[in-house]
């Protein structure tokens, strides 16, 4: 295990330049006819031909390889809802990522607004500049209607990475695991353990691969969403089973898949132990995964494991 | 003269990766353990000193030293309202030029909002993200109340480029050219061409310098700014003449300055004849100036120009 000191993190982000980004000219800018060019007069020039064909904009501008991360802070990498400047170390992260995986630079934009409608409009206001919109670490169920409503009234591509990217990533995870333990998607048992975007969204891509709903259990805060709970909204309810499990225990018994992105050390070694054979665990939450790794790995040594950090 | 054609600005703003500006990493990112303190687990320490401490954002994250770049677009840089994208290329430039003078890093960000009162929720809503607002091409008088309330309702610096930016620089310009023509800016006499938010912040700050008021004709678009129009906003009226002067030609006979925030061409040799010895012509209209470089050097000998171009 690499060890992540708090002292070695706020050192990271402290030394030399604050940050994790910067911005630098991608164009010569040392002699005067550059600067002509640059700023006036040259400048006049891409400006009025956007004016004439907005799509030039992708021709003259920085727009189309430019995304915008944008978060309100209301639910951070298993921190939770500490505020949309408290995020902003985690959003120039996805700047950092983004440029060193997929050589696209972004704006990490920390927006100040819990309102969902008051959310868009900030949002709408500032699309110009993109050439596609990510949104981050943003709670749900607002997430929800931000995403949908984006995505109606934008004419760039909009996703919501903690739903879409998550599902990506771990369903391509389940079906690697899957071939390794050797079992078929649709037969597995599923727990899900956590009810928010994530959880949602990656349970609904585990589906359409061909994993079957009634093999699903999902639990949030207050236990196992069932169908005889009053207090679930839209999202939740679909999942809803008729099963009697009311614990997260007695779901993980016998179960062959463990999603968990919910909150740190709420599964024990016991839980794992009761599983199906060479269970899938992934414990995405961040930074302390519901099981560690570790204790996963010594609970039995059929155990397929992975969790949401970057250090395992 | 540097030669800036069409073919050439178009060809610098679209070369290679297009636009002027991207976004680059600071911090390594070539290990495991980097990235474990870049992301998931090590950046969450970041997150939580800022949430105990919000000052903490300019240590552990690039807000201190990044500007936003702001502009709706509606007075773009000589070409009048073209839109919040179309400005784009402007906006980029002045990312370019932050960078490479100051050291400081930009994001544009181009607002697709007229409406001062909803411009202003926006830049509200996103401004966690920065330690500094410019404000950039905005028209007036919408550019003054969104200022205003700006300065009032944030906990970071706000200036608007084009009012501020442009009043020091000019002065400096002043002080200087008066120093040259061996006289005192509490004697000239002061035609100022244009009443936008550039002309009506660089000549207060003239008359903060010692400029004074009675020695001052400024013009719109309908003719010289005197006290027996009936059509000017609070801005205008401060400098209304009572003085019988109807057109710019009048108003320059005679006059030591000439500071033009207007239109391209509007001023003649003849007019740049008729002023005192040693007359001071800022041209600052862009990208075609008041009146060419050429045509008012070879008016006279004595006169003393500039322009708001960057190839003279």
């Amino acid at each position: 295990m690499a060890k992540i000191t708090k002292e070695a993190a706020l050192l990271y982000h402290s030394q030399g330049k604050p940050g994790k980004i910067e911005v630098i000219p991608t164009k010569p800018y040392s002699t005067q006819t550059d600067l002509s060019l640059a700023y006036s007069p040259g400048v006049a020039e891409p400006c009025l031909e956007i004016e004439k064909n907005p799509q030039d904009a992708y021709k003259y501008t920085a727009k189309g390889n430019l995304v915008a991360v944008v978060s309100n802070g209301t639910a951070v990498l298993g921190l939770g809802d500490i505020g949309a400047l408290s995020g902003k170390p985690v959003m120039e992260g996805k700047g950092l990522l983004f440029k060193i995986y997929a050589g696209i630079d972004v704006f990490d934009i920390e927006v100040d607004e819990k309102d969902p409608g008051k959310f868009v409009e900030a949002v709408k206001a500032i699309a110009p500049t993109f050439g596609g919109i990510n949104l981050e670490d943003i709670k749900a169920p607002e997430c929800f209607e931000i995403e949908h409503r984006l995505k109606e009234e934008l004419d760039i591509p909009v996703m919501h990475d903690d739903q879409h990217g998550t599902a990506i990533i771990s369903s391509a995870g389940l079906l690697n695991a899957l071939e390794v333990a050797g079992k078929k998607i649709e037969d597995v048992r599923i727990v899900v353990n956590g009810a928010g975007a994530s959880a949602v969204s990656c349970t609904k891509l585990y589906i359409s691969l061909g994993a079957r709903l009634e093999n699903i259990v999902m639990l949030d805060s207050k236990g196992v969403i069932s169908k005889n709970r009053t207090d679930l909204n839209e999202q939740k309810r679909y999942f809803a089973t008729d099963r009697t499990i009311r614990t997260l225990a007695e779901a993980m018994k016998g179960a062959d898949v463990f999603l968990g992105l919910s909150k740190g050390n709420v599964v024990s070694q016991d839980m794992i132990r009761s599983m199906a054979s060479s269970p899938i665990v992934f414990a995405l939450a961040n930074p302390t995964p519901e099981i560690s790794y570790e204790d996963a790995m010594s609970s039995r040594p059929d155990v397929l494991m992975a969790t949401g950090r970057s250090d395992y």
